[in-house]
């Protein structure tokens, strides 16, 4: 089966025991609205990859821990689109979860699908329980604090925060648990396997800060230039937009570079390629991409 | 060791985690606001009755559950206190965390808080991973979505919703995932337990009702009829004070009766004898008392 379609299964199954009976309706929309349809599902086709690249000897695991990484990005889209954050009404090109079911809605949403990520991951672990603790340790300190995507949103609320350590938190930290539970979940030492991520997802947050400032609306799928306006962190504000580019072509070089030898090997740069492309704004691909390429 | 002493230093080492090098302060210090001083801990205290009931043969497993039922309740209480919920200033007799840290901080901590409830019950898994999957498939079932308490608070955004399956939701499924999971814990069946935690539970919702229009601001930590003011579903509005009192009585009834027989029930009564004393305000319980008395 593709990777796609294990991923759209997996979340289904997760949704579908979520909207089962008894459930408040509104929150229920809400929550299917903030997984549906899904964005580039980029962070569980690694976790796919790399247990296929370590073996995939427990494809439901494995397909558990893609799930689960998941609903953890919708949770954290969802909470990030509030007033008191982004303040987003536009997500994914279409209304964000608070614009079309309300703030309590959006709250609650991103609350459950926090839960209904340890729920898939449990579940995806019935025939293999026994690696069930290390993957949950493993999405825990990614997700929470004092390093993970919670730690680097919290440090929005803080007055001075160094970029690198922002960013890795707020993004890398993610991808490094993609990678690492990609091999968890096939019974492979996670260790090799996390400069892989967390570059990758160091790589994505700056391309992200690039397309705020270069992209469209259109293209972006949400508002632009919204990093300055709100005061955030960015490496663009920080390095200039050349400076900012530069950095994401290293990042994606030290990505390549991390990906340990093996028969998956091949895939994971042609994966690392194609979403190193996709990430720039069309108008700076020319700049950026002989360096990307040549790390794939 | 004293099951309050047990608690105490299960939630302890569950913090220091979050608050380890690295930690973005004011979220962390949001995360302690939540936690400490705890309120009456019951939820973890019965996990660990019943646990002791059932042979409490891998007391770290026990610990680690009844920590992260206390971390899932404070989290819930972090974010009910949100402006778009009960916009709370105070709880537990001093500042909300909202009003001390402000409404960014406070979504984190509540996120936060979530992940640090399923890490803790995974760290107290180490030695007994095979009891792990059930165990994080009822702390899911009696948090998130379809029946959980998120689920229970998700009911406040609907026009409508029947009084005993929001009470059963918002605060009987936690009750009954304390029980369960004491269970679980111990390597014992958990079914017998669900019935005496979730009367338990709806008695709490019950008797909070009551509270909120007989206590008052010093007893009670927080101000009194908000349930009113906030247009929510209440046992008192709809059953009226007298009526409600004797719903409050029926339940702790039917939980003292649920208890199974055993070396632990007499212990697990005398706390619901207690619990049930102490959950109604004074001027109340000479009127209530006799049947709570005669339950235990």
């Amino acid at each position: 089966m593709q990777s796609l379609q294990r991923i759209d299964q997996a979340v289904a199954r997760a949704l579908q025991s979520a909207e089962a009976r008894g459930a408040p309706p509104r929150l229920a929309a809400a929550i299917r609205h903030a997984v549906l349809p899904g964005g580039a599902r980029i962070r569980p086709q690694l976790t796919l990859a790399v247990a296929a690249a370590c073996g995939d000897d427990a494809p439901e695991l494995a397909d558990g821990a893609a799930a689960a990484l998941e609903l953890m990005h919708c949770a954290s889209l969802v909470h990030d689109d509030l007033p008191c954050f982004d303040d987003a009404l536009v997500r994914r090109g279409r209304p964000s979860v608070v614009a079309a079911h309300g703030e309590r809605c959006a709250v609650l949403a991103g609350d459950a699908l926090i839960v209904m990520a340890f729920e898939a991951l449990a579940r995806g672990a019935r025939r293999a329980p026994l690696r069930l603790p290390a993957l949950m340790a493993v999405l825990s300190a990614r997700v929470g604090m004092p390093q993970g995507i919670v730690a680097g949103q919290g440090w929005e609320c803080e007055d001075w925060v160094a970029l690198p350590d922002y960013q890795r938190a707020k993004t890398g930290s993610l991808f490094a648990a993609a990678t690492e539970m990609g091999a968890l979940a096939a019974g492979a030492d996670p260790a090799p396997w996390r400069a892989f991520g967390e570059c990758l997802g160091e790589a994505y947050q700056i391309a992200d800060d690039i397309r705020d400032v270069a992209g469209d609306l259109q293209t972006l799928g949400k508002p632009v230039d919204r990093d300055r306006t709100l005061g955030r962190p960015s490496a663009v504000a920080e390095l200039g937009m050349a400076g900012a580019l530069a950095y994401f072509e290293g990042l994606v070089d030290r990505a390549g570079a991390a990906v340990p030898e093996g028969p998956g090997a091949r895939t994971l740069r042609a994966i690392l390629h194609a979403e190193a492309e996709r990430l720039l704004p069309e108008s700076l691909r020319a700049q950026a991409l002989p360096m990307a390429a040549a790390a794939a």
